[in-house]
């Protein structure tokens, strides 16, 4: 038996017989356990396919062997099992790894993926380059957790054949979304997995696929079998793996939605170790979002797969009945069917993560925009306060989305404020609106809202310097202010509001200004700041645009890159008494 | 019989016997082959659905009952059927109708729509707002021509059955795509075709639909008794049609790539009635990367089901082998795919038009750009002199891909820079690189090419106004400076080359400037100028950010909306001598 300090490489576990094996799948779910419930992580995602890594290391030889897995959240066991161990035995190493595949850890792991539905698309074309510079390697995309009914994976899913060769894609059917599955691929799904896998109708053998059913897919002999058994083959193979999300934990097996990810908790009892009793954003739009559903039945509320990332509980969309749709991780389809539900005379809101409405980019664009549909786009986790994580980072939202056509781009600076906006984005029929959720605590400024959101709202004016600061980054410039303001230097104080027009009024007032700063919780380029400055560019003011740097980064401390951007009110300061 | 210039809506189809019904279909049908060997459009769609569109309007009520058509380049009978004959009569009003479905023109077109794959998702969306707002209309998405295979369509596919409802897909199987079909569902469809629809594995029958097949779909009988049977029905139905892309004009049936589209053109012989001998920037593409693949198979050419549009002609598409891709019109799957290509050593050029890499910017973004993977991105039809219709606008590009992190966006003024560009892009393993391929004519500038990317060119230096015309508008900026130098002004000319980075050397030199103009063929909102403004905002030159408005046009004069946007020469020189 192998001690799991020694677990190298899967090299290390080939010799091992079923009883070891199966031992050590045992063993490493006990010290996963230990370090989710210690450090928070994808819990039921992960302990639902400790056999499957064990098994798909066991039978296929990577890297040699191409191993992909979608969304990629599930692979804590398959870091263990490639060089990684340490990173979950040690707790003073627990942070070494990431919490998806990355490249720059090591040789096993192909892609930093976050998203979800890329794995068969990204295969397909490890498959393509293998047969044309002559390879023999396996190509193996492990796709599950509703990955599979995305609009890529989908795409993907109808291409990969055509290539005729080696081609092997395991669907890890856990019976679950993050919430509940949505879509008939998982009714599908469940028809298979009640037949054995003999259902009528399989919708991967219509697109040419050979099918492979294992009813116990936490099984370490019966998942061998599979693999072994396709293992090599020269053309496109389902293997369909019937998991338990969770399995081993009984809290989380019991409340899958909850334990799809979570923050530190109670192995035994599943309590949050750290509770946290503050009110976030995502219930103020829920609750307000609620109110307004069960005021008017026109008010639908959208989400794609992420319905407790908006607000929406298990208890809340209890009470939504029809107003409330789940497309299931298909932001492409979320956005459309918001355009259709406004040409139907609903009003939707669609509530979406950041970082995942980059996948509606063109929907965003044709669907909506180009047929000025008055839509509402509201999203979540933007800015540097959002997810820190490379593949989930919500900065480049106002980049992505204020720079199209006909959208009204909205950052409200505090709870009241963005009520207001909430209100004024369902109310009007004129434009699409994006509105873009604070990141920051929850405050309530008690000023009043000013509902023409198309004028910014200047807050204080005086002397010959403004501080412009949108959405979360308003608090910057506002204690920027009242520093500058105890040395005794006015300042012109802005909340702009909204990051797609200009306010050309206010701005011809600031051009006998000496210097005008932009702040923007977002990347500068192709933001806010930058058309500020294009708009004064000929004009008095030295203009400074402050916001984030376009690039990736990585389980970033916040501060920190505020401090590298010159984002913190001293660095602010320093402008002002420089200029 | 109806006189078709007193066809006015679909009422008047409504009492019609089925001989009468079928010669409206033959009189409609001469008729638009008439317009379009006179005027050029979607030929082999229209004629291929004439009998289809006669019937839907027969059997149901428009615009009561919501028919949303897929791609809508289809839908010329449509409009012939619903007010806008004089527009397929009258050769004086030809142009009165867009090419595609336009709610501007008519209640019975329900959405501006270009791109593919849309219409399922819309038309579930107007499922779900009849649902919860107690309506009782029929609502059919009409789908085909290979848009049933993009991932937005799929994703709704499979969602649209969970509601319960009254939905009918119509999937207009024409066995093309625009070049031949890719993807496993088209050979699904063969299947079915060749079964009588009883092909066993439906794929919709699995995700849940009730299935009809008609064998015949340009017979308004079998089309007229397969929509009655479905009408009114409170599930989701998927007729399959079996149409005849082409139908009626030989050689449009002979030739079905060629004829998708087409200028105008002899109705016998099918010969363009006025042939462009011109070489352009498709055939320059085509010809350098194949040159490139023949050298080097690593290099591998990918298309989303656009062959012809990258200059990827049938007779070249048979000289590449295995080194060419077309995934369909799937631009996410193929975006992925060149991002599994280079991480399996490929050196992968995705060639797509500007309007649809839009599809793919989360792709762009996590697939390739996270993880830093050398793939080259081309996009053609890009700026004001790609395609002028509302739904295919190529002015976005810039904006939308120059602020993705890690990719380099090139815009090369002639075709000299252009293939050093591709070269560059190919051979270099540092970068994600989006190419911007000129719309203008082909032209060699017969200077050198300087390699180093990353800097900008200054052609000439002298002055102290400064012109930097990127891409296509690099010409503009150099007339410009000629009419200055001949009114004795000097002007220092760049052309900058990449709009991503800042080349701040180059600027720096140019802070001691009275008068900075940047000029690009794009929105100047997220663009290169703002960059360049907000770059130089505290230096002391006046910044002049040359572009276009971000807006949706339509069927735009180029010319008049460059004037409009300041775009002329004349407009340029004017601002040098005013400032």
């Amino acid at each position: 038996m192998i001690q799991l300090k020694d677990l190298h490489s899967p090299a290390d576990i080939k010799g091992l017989d079923r009883t070891e094996l199966k031992n050590l799948a045992e063993e490493l779910r006990a010290v996963l356990m230990k370090k989710l419930s210690a450090h928070g992580g994808h819990v039921g995602p992960n302990l639902g396919v400790v056999e499957a890594m064990v098994a798909l290391h066991y039978v296929f030889d990577a890297p040699t062997d191409k191993l992909v897995f979608d969304v990629s959240h599930q692979t804590y066991i398959h870091k263990m099992l490639t060089g990684r161990i340490e990173a979950f035995i040690d707790p003073a190493h627990y942070d070494d790894v990431t919490g998806y595949t990355c490249p720059r850890e090591s040789e096993y792991d192909l892609f930093e993926v976050g998203h979800t539905s890329t794995s068969i698309a990204l295969a397909t074309g490890l498959a393509k380059a293998r047969d044309v510079l002559g390879g023999k390697e396996n190509v193996v995309a492990f796709i599950g957790d509703a990955s599979l009914g995305g609009g890529e994976a989908l795409e993907a899913l109808d291409y990969a054949p055509e290539l005729g060769s080696n081609f092997i894609i395991v669907v890890n059917d856990n019976q679950r979304s993050i919430a509940e599955n949505h879509g008939e691929l998982y009714r599908h799904l469940e028809d298979l997995r009640n037949s054995n896998g003999t259902a009528p109708d399989n919708i991967f053998k219509a697109l040419g696929y050979q099918y492979v059913y294992v009813r116990e897919g936490n099984d370490i002999d019966e998942l061998i079998r599979a693999f072994e058994s396709v293992r090599g083959t020269d053309h496109a193979v389902v293997v369909h793996i019937n998991t338990m999300k969770g399995a081993g934990l009984p809290v989380a097996e019991a409340d899958k939605e909850r334990f799809h990810y979570a923050a530190p908790f109670d192995l035994k009892s599943g309590a949050p170790l750290h509770p946290s009793g503050s009110e976030d954003y995502t219930d103020v739009f829920a609750r307000h979002i609620l109110d307004r559903m069960q005021a008017d039945r026109r008010v639908i509320a959208i989400t794609a797969g992420t319905p407790g990332a908006i607000g929406f509980t298990p208890e809340r969309r209890k009470v939504t009945g029809k107003q409330f749709v789940d497309v299931g991780i298909c932001e492409q389809a979320a956005t459309a069917v918001a355009a259709g539900l406004v040409k139907g005379g609903a009003r939707p809101v669609f509530g979406v993560m950041a970082t995942f409405i980059q996948r509606s980019y063109d929907q965003l664009s044709q669907d909506i925009a180009i047929n000025n549909l008055p839509a509402v786009v509201v999203d979540f986790a933007g800015g540097i306060h959002g997810i820190p994580d490379m593949t989930h980072l919500g900065f480049f939202d106002i980049a992505m989305a204020s720079n199209i056509p006909n959208f009204v781009f909205l950052a409200p600076a505090d709870a009241d404020e963005y009520t207001a906006m909430l209100d004024w984005a369902i109310d009007q029929t004129e434009h699409p609106v994006f509105l873009r959720t604070p990141s920051s605590a929850v405050t309530h400024s008690g000023r009043a809202v000013n509902m023409d959101f198309f004028r910014y709202d200047v807050v204080s004016r005086g002397g010959s310097v403004a501080i412009i600061g949108a959405g979360d980054f308003f608090a910057m410039a506002s204690e920027a202010a009242e520093i500058l303001k105890k040395k005794g230097v006015e300042v012109t104080l802005i909340n702009p509001r909204i990051l797609s027009h200009l306010d050309t009024e206010c701005l011809d007032s600031l051009k006998t200004y000496k210097t005008v700063i932009t702040l923007e919780d977002g990347i500068t380029d192709g933001g806010f700041g930058q058309k500020v400055a294009a708009y004064l560019g000929c004009a008095g003011p030295a203009v400074h645009v402050l916001g984030l740097k376009k690039e990736f980064l990585d389980r970033y401390d916040a501060e920190r890159v505020l401090a590298d951007n010159g984002l913190t009110p001293q660095q602010i300061v320093a402008i002002v008494v420089k200029d």
